[in-house]
Parts: C-alpha cells; structure tokens; sequence
C-alpha cells in the first residue's frame, strides 16, 4: 500500500440540537472537504472530541466518514479505546469499513514511562489486523519519546508512521533521523500547522490539521506550493494561517474555536458536547466575529455586514476592536451617528 | 443524610487470568476491607483504574460493590463518563444501586479553564439524581480552583464535598477557608495519604486513600488516633506509611504497585489491563519484595522466607540490597554459601 | 553552638529615595523585630533580594545587621556569591561579623543535576570555616533532593540544617525521615509559612518566614502556642496568617506585597530595586489598601480611614471592593453623597 | 548602523587552572573564531556562563574580547548586572569598550510578569547609551511574551533585537509578525543552533550558537549554504549539526559539554567554575570520546586513536559503545587480544 502523505482533516463532527451527531451535515462535510482537496480524512482525533463520545458512537462516526468517502481518499481513523482489547476491536472494525489504516493516540489520564508506552504500542501492533500509526500528543498524553519510536519502528512493520503534535521542530528531526535509516517507508505526520511548512522543508510527509476543517483550500495550497518548490509562497500562507490558527486555538477551548470558524463556511456544527456559561457563550460569540474577518482576508467568505477594522494580531485587542466597530455600525444603521 | 468523613477506600479492581473483573474475589476483598474498618467504599476510582474499564465494566463494579457492601457502608461512586449525558445516567443507575454519592473528576485530556470546569459541574449537579463530590486530581485532570469550588458549593446543594488529591495542605486551607463559612456540612478528603494527619489537623474530614487497599486497619488506626487527641501517636504510623506509600506510588505505574502489595494481603489481583514488557514484570518482582519486607514491618504478613536486611529509604538501594540478600539465603538454601 | 531553631526573619532591606540602602531604617527595623519576638535574622534571603545587590552591598547588608543585632539573636546570613570561591570569601567575613551560621542557596539561573547540586555543597562545606545551611527554593534555583540532603548531612558536619521552601509536606516528612537518624542535631526550616504549624507538627524546628517582617509577634505567639500544645491557638492563627500571606504574595511581584504592608508598620522601605509602571504602581496602592484592612484585623494597625468592607477572600474581588469602599468614604467626605 | 546578522558565537571563557581567566587563550579563542567565519562575538551570555563570573571579571573579558577583536566584527556584550543602575554602567563601559550593542537577559531568579519585564527593559533602553538586544530564555529566565516585544521595539529605537533561545518556532514567526511591519530594521536572532535552518527559512537574521565555539567553519558554512539557496545542502549540515548539539547538550551540564568538544579543537578551557564529583569527571571523559567522534566525521579533527564505531544516535548507548570499543583497542595494542 502506498505510503500516507499530504494533508489529513481531523474531522469536526458536526452534532444536532439535542447533541446527538448529525449525519447529515458530516456527511455533506466530509464530500465538501475532499473536493476542496484535503488528502486523507482522519475521524476520532482530538479535533474529533473522541473521548466525548460513547465507544458506539466512536465507531458510528468512522462508518459514515468511510461510508461517505467511498474510497476516495484514505481514512485514518483513531482507534483508542478503553484497554488494548477494546481497542484491537475498534481496529478490526475499522479495517471491515476500509480504513487505510488506525491512529492511536498514546495513554493518557495517567502519565506513563517510555517501557509502558512501549509495551501498549507493541501489544496492539503484535495483534492488529490494519496498519496504525502513533499519536504523540504531549499536552494531553503520555509523551512518546525518540527511543521508543525507534523501537517500535524497527521491530513491528505493522507501525507505519507517527502524527506528533508537541509542534517541537527539533524532536521531529530527531525522530526521522532515528527511524528513517531503517524504515524509509515511515511517515511522519505533524499536529501543528502554525509550523508545516518548515516541518515539510526537515523532511515531514505531511500534516493533520484542525485548520484544514475550517481552509481545506489553503493547507492544500501550502502542501502544493512547497511541493512545487515554492518555499517564499508556502511561507506567506504560512504567517496568515498561524494568524487564524492563534485566533482559533488559544482563546477558546479545543476544538470549539475550529467549530465556530468552520461554522462561517456554511455547516452546521451546533453547541458542542460540553456544557458552556452565557459568559462563555457571549464570548465566542464576540471571537467569532473576529474569525470571520480572518476569513474574509482569505476570500473565502464575505466579510461580515459590519466590515472588519485593521488586526493587531492580539487577539483580545482585535476582539475589543470588532466589538466597538459592530457597535457603531449598529448606530449608524439606527440613525444614531 | 449524615455527613461523609473518615476513610473512603478507592478500590482495586481483581482481575482474572484473562483480564475480565474477578467478582467473586471482589466480594471478598469488599467484604475484608470493611471488616478491617474502613469508614467508606469508593469504586470507579483513580486507583480502581476506571479509564480502562468499559462503561458497562464500571456500573458492573458498582453493582458488585453495592451489592457486596449491602448497606455496611457509605459507598462513594466514581461516575464519569463520556460526556454529561453518559455521566447523569450512571448517577442515576449508580443512586439506584444505593450509592450514597458520586464522585466526579474534572474533565480530562483536554486541560481546560475555570470557566468550563464550572460549567461542567454545575450542569451535572443541576440534573443529577444524587449527591455529588468533586475530585480534583491535577497531575491527571483540569485543575479545580479554589474561586471554582466556591462557586459550585455555594449554588448547588447537591455538591457536598470534594476528593483534592493534589497534595497540597496550603490548596486545602484555602478551599476550607472558602467554602465551609457558608457550607458547614461540605466534606473535605485528601487523596493524599503521604499527609493525612496534617490534613485532619488543619481540618478535613477524611481521605480516600489507595494506601487503604493494602493496610487498612492501618490507615483507620490513624484516623482513629488523631481523632482520639493522641497526635503523637498519630505522626508514627503517619511516617511509616509514607515510607510504604513512596514505594507503592514512584517505582511503579500507578496503580501497580498497590496492586502488588495488596496481593501480598492475601488476594488474586491479576495481571493488570496494561501490557508489561519482561523487564517491567522482573523489576515488579524485586520491588515486591521490597513491599514484603514493609509490611512485615507493619506486622500484617510474615516476613518473607530470606528475611529482611535493614532498609535505607531509598527505593532503588532497598531494592537492589534485597535481591542480593535473596541471592545468598537461595545460596545458602543450596549449601554453596 | 546550640541548635537553631524558632522563626527567623528573612529581612526586607529598606531602601532611601535614591535606591541605596537605608541604613538607619535597616537599624531601627532589626532592633524592632527583636523586640517583637524574631529568634533569629536572616539576611539576604529571597526576600532579601540578594540578588538586586552588589557583592558589596551584600556585606554591607550583613555588616548593619550583626552590629545592630549585637548578639542578641542568631544572625543565618545569605552567603550566596557568584562562584565557590566567591562564597567562600563571603562565609569567611560573615563569619568574622559574627553570624550563627550561613545559608546557601542551591546553584540557579542554570538547573544542575542532583550530582551537581551535591558537588557545590559539598565543596562550600568543605572549605567553609563557619557552619551551613541549604537553602531549598525549587521554584527559583536548582532543586535539592532528598538523597543528596542526606548524602551532604551525613558527610558534613558543617551543613547544620536546610531551609526548604517548596511548602512540600511530604518532601519535608522525607527528608526529615532521611537525615534525622544519623543527624538529630539537624535543623530543619520551612520558609512557607501558609503551613507553618503542620511543618511544626511533623517535626520542623522553625521557619525562616517573609511575613515575620509584618507580623513578627503573629508568627512567634503561632510558634509559642504550637509548642505550648494548645494546636487548635494555633491553627486558628495559621488560618488568619494564609489570608495575609496570600494578600502578599500572589498579587505582587515578590516581595513587593510583604514590603507593602511592612510599610503599614511604619518603616519607609521605599520603591524597590525593579522599576515598575504606573499601571504596576497604581495596583499596588490599591492593594495595599486591603493589606491595611487584613493587619486592622490583627489589631496590629489602625484601620483606614474609609473603613473596611467585609473581605471574601479573593483578593482581585477585595481589591476592588475596597476601592469602591474609599471612593464612597471620599464622596462623602466631600459632601457628594 | 548596520543591522545585525549572521552567526554570533556566544563566547565559552577558558579559565586556567586556578579557576580565572586565561587571557592569552581567550585572545588566541576569538581570533580563531573570527578567522574561521564567525559574523560576530558575544561575551557574557549564558554560554560564557556570566552568573559565574564576578562584575569585574565580566569586565575583564568584554575587554578582552573588544581588544583582541579589533573591530573585525560586531561585538554584542552581554550586560546584565545586579540592578538596572549596575546594568546601566555596565552599558557605558562596553560602549566604551566599541561594542556594537549590548544584550541583556531578562531578570532571573524571581519570576517576573509581562508588565514587570517590560518595566525593566523600557528603564534600560530609555536611558543606555548604547543599543540593546533583548535576551529571551525562558527555561532560565522570566519570559519575554509577544507583546511585550512589540511593546518595546515600538517605543525603543535603541532596542534593536532580540536573541531567543525557547527554539519555538511559531513562538519566533509570532515575534516576527508583531514587530517587523513597524521595525524592519530590527534584528531576530535564535539560539537554538538545532533548527537554524527552518529559523532562517521563516525569516531570522542569524543566530547566537553555543555551537559556533566548536565548529564555527559549520555553522558559517549553514548559513551561507541556505542564503545561496541551497536548502536541501544546508538541511544535510543541520541533521549533522543536531546531533552534535544534542551530544554536546543533553549529557552535560551546560555548558561544559561545548567546553569538552571546543577542548577538542585544540584549546584550553580548564576545569570549569562548578566542583565536579569523580564520577562526573569520569562520564565526561567517556563522553568527550564521542564528541570526538563526531567532530572527526565532520573532518575538522582527527579520529581517536582506538577509532569510532558506527554511532547509534542515542548518547548513553554510543558512550558505552565507544567504552568498549577503546578498552578493545588497549587490549590489543597490549597484545592480550
């Protein structure tokens, strides 16, 4: 099988009023981002909220993406479940519905030695029935170190490549020049769009990126540019992504400024699974506002009624810009000014 | 109904030669522990390893624990689930069960503010069915602030107590200072044995300690010491345990090593639901004996067959002095020596 | 030479208009704590700022300090320099004006190794013609653990004692459990006061406490009714004595809040060595306000003229209470209300 | 004056074997340096470990350096004392001195806010007769935030750079696109040699390498190689780079194992400020035969008469590989194998 490579879209999973997935708009979603050319789909990631759905659900998602995708581009689909059990389960259930292969996020709540790390992967890919791929997510999970990478590269072919979302440009090096020699087949995938390009120049394969929910278009068009060797076009992208990746990681919690961004193109997402305050609420509302006029600089929306001020790139400053420019195009509406 | 206070066990779970929960030596251990005085029960724990059960696996433990405890004890239930939904039904399920209350731990994997961690409790505590406790475990889980449990204690009369297992006695003044002004009946518990008479000193209520699993007629002496005025005595056991804690707690994943020395009091516990490298499996065994020689001390087991040389407080050293003591019992066992 | 014990002022440095160091205040301040009950002084400490002065200055801080002192207490003096050598001309001339004994604090700016930290100590011990205390502040320099305590005091006659200021009840317990078999004579410290009177239960000999600068009669009754058994006297003080400390040191840049209210005491400790912005200068008046309503508690101070409202604990809400507070007071004062 | 870039060496100061200066080998270190490309010097960093130098001797070496240097190239002189007025006279010597700027790191030991870092640098810049570069490490110091940055660079003509060490590269295209667009003349300089190329690729001017002390031909030849345009060659360099920097970093104590390896080209550093245990010094005897492996396959020294194995890449295995690898040769040369 061909090696994974490109852009991967941690889905969103869009949910309806009463919280339950809506099947409709993922389906609709998953066409809509494969025609705006993301290359693989990747279902029960951390943008994915995977841990807030029930293991019936987990599976029922990845069913509807496969189901939906129809073969047309690869799907990777996060497989961690409660033990190693359940989870080669979820991995032979996968591999029925044609996913190209599983991502399992490494241990987490309890934060584990590299020997038990080890012993977790290697169990699971002693026994599964489809290829899987590591998930190193430090802020969340047990760190998966270069050593144990190493190790489970060289001994189990089963293990096919590593998504690594710690953002850290010197750890991937490190990786690729310990597992490369041995596997060239392995892929190496980055979390952290603020940096892929540079992570595509140190020789990474690719990425998988909240943001290529919300600009599937753009993340192509910086794979394609720095592909076609255009470092200086790649780079200018690069800047304006990590302005709308700033805007929709740090000042919300994950995933829901993605949610509220990828709602400005048309689908929708609906409140998410966790409980909010009107404070809360009121606050997206305002952020929205300014993730709206990020995209509207990308020319993929309109700009909103209200137009949009010049940024300063801190994002509580444009939030309090956009609100008082909303306030007074509101008094200019009323005859007030 | 009357307050929570004293000593709650987070239970181990028994597994069988298959990994599946042992119920029969579950009963048993339920039935041991209480007769040896614990004040209270608490499955579905940090300690119980409720992560790595499956939702079903979970209301089945509290099943068996309500059941085995028929009424002896107050019974503590860990009820968090995927998502708030998930988590209001166990509390429903488990308040039929007989439940006295249920222990939440703040969301995890995702790290998330005071806001949401608010919002979160206070949407379970407005729909649940039953009285409820906080579990703030920050080295595991979003960290519950002091301004946050205010909050929640003074809004919601369902809330009646917190599990803090963060260690921190200034942590626990500040929430005490905060809450029982208004909330006299709220209960304070550490989760951390290592100070437990401290705790009682600056005024919790209790504590629900793993170290109970292993000597629980130990952990009661404490309570039943300090509670009786004679802290001196107290401060003793309250130094020995924290020896036997740090080498439950630091050489092992957690929580294998009170695993291992609950085994040694008689009872079948398994191999656990994470897979172990053979290194991992041979460094349990020496630690073990380490864990022997403690509770030999404590005058619960007999000693091992090679006896015990003088311990250092020192883990790795007390190890390694104990496999080469049983090196030479075994070569004089066979005459060499 | 006697064992130290008791609380020991870790003292503020006054400073005149120009930022030099105030020595007639640096007298009259030495002179009133002593009066008030201190068991000892500790110049150039973390309160002390050793750092903000020169080499030089340091001395000359010592210097003030023994001649004012005259013998009366145990003067611990900060001999900290850039380097061993450096040092251990410090320790020579602190020993020369008299000092019970010196405290060095662990290597900082860069995190040394355990072996590291040991082979500093030890080398100072070595050479070192005036007895040595370690003085541990991990959340500032270099961590000393447990092991290399013990490895120092069971080499080194000459290391007498440890401050710790992690506030870690457990690492002290360790600690204590470690050293104190070999060592009875050593002294242990604690240097957060937040849980001063559970550090005494355990086993502390004292404290080195930056509030004893503000409260000195405060920390030394906490101390006396500690040992005098009435621990619930005591306990109710070590609540009140959080609430101020809390006010000190979390809204301020250390240890600008305990210079603050210092003030309110009657010294003139002026601006400090950092410059800071109007906006830092106006939060701090602010907050001085409500240190001047906490002290008013104690009875130690008048109360503003405005009054005090009730607090509730969380300082940023006082803050501003308190401001509306005098606001008020002043409306009223002009007639406006 | 011109805009600064390249590649700095921040300089490693060689003591003699009482421990000071040695001046002639600082003289015969820095023309070597310069001869071999470096774009400019940089005493009193962190690597020239100037907390563990006295003021005077901090002095002394930007003297040194300054004479010797001779106005070959820029000389950026670490400047940070006691205070801001100690900093301040220490600008006006090396002002003196013809340095091109200074640098100061942010204040250390005590953890500072925004506000206050900003306080600090703004008094500095508003009265230093000299240019300043700003000195972000915050794995040693208080951090320097974005805003901050741009704050300073907007009000400051004399702050005309900022050297960072954090090795984050969204951290540093964030610095970017906040200051450039007001201040394209202000300087963006890593110190994170581990991805200089990817730093140089999102738009920084150069860097201050620890590793430009050992190889200084390599760093030079990096940034040549990726101005000419030659990505992929000057990627090949910073793989070997890597991995002289992580064996140089990680099994040291910084910065002793830049001290081993820069021995290595042929000069003398002595034995370092810091006591070393025997065991230390044994592992960094082992160590320095790897380094010196390394260095010979980079072709700059001659391989170790014993020869190198093939290294593995993980530090601890290569260490005891060429432990055997040099007992194996003794043996022979011995003619005992």
């Amino acid at each position: 099988m061909s090696k994974l490579e490109g852009i991967f879209t941690p889905l969103l999973v869009p949910l309806d009023d009463r919280g339950q997935i809506n099947e409709a708009e993922l389906r609709r979603f998953v066409s809509w981002l494969i025609e705006r050319g993301v290359h693989g789909l990747y279902p029960n990631g951390s943008t994915g909220e995977f841990t807030r759905f029930t293991a019936a659900e987990r599976r029922r998602i990845v069913h509807i993406v496969t189901e939906e995708n129809a073969g047309r581009v690869p799907v990777l689909a996060g497989a961690a479940e409660a033990n190693v059990k359940e989870t080669l389960f979820a991995c032979q259930a996968y591999a029925d519905m044609g996913a190209r292969a599983v991502a399992i996020v490494a241990p987490f709540y309890y934060k584990l030695t590299p020997e038990s790390v080890y012993a977790y992967f290697a169990e699971i890919a002693r026994n599964s029935p489809i290829d899987l791929t590591l998930y190193n997510i430090p802020m969340y999970a047990s760190p998966i170190d270069v050593a144990t990478i190493r190790r489970l590269a060289d001994e189990f072919p089963r293990v096919i490549g590593i998504k690594d979302s710690s953002g850290d440009m010197a750890f991937m090096m490190r990786m690729i020049a310990a597992v490369r020699p041995n596997r060239p087949d392995f892929t190496f995938l980055t979390g952290w769009e603020a940096v892929l390009i540079p992570m595509l120049m140190i020789g990474c394969d690719g990425g998988t990126h909240a943001s290529s929910n919300v600009v599937p278009e753009v993340t192509r068009k910086m794979y394609d540019l720095y592909r076609a060797g255009d470092t200086e076009g790649a780079m200018q992208w690069q800047y304006r992504i990590l302005e709308l990746f700033d805007a929709m990681l740090y000042p919300f919690e994950f995933p829901d400024g993605f949610r509220a961004a990828a709602e400005l193109r048309g689908f929708h997402f609906g409140g998410g699974r966790m409980p909010k305050t009107g404070l809360q609420r009121a606050d997206e509302k305002a952020l929205s506002a300014v993730l709206h006029c990020i995209l509207a600089d990308f020319e993929l929306v309109n700009p909103p009624a209200a137009g949009c001020p010049v940024r300063h790139g801190d994002i509580g400053q444009d939030k309090l810009q956009q609100m008082v420019h909303e306030v007074f195009h509101e008094m200019k509406n009323r005859g007030i000014l």
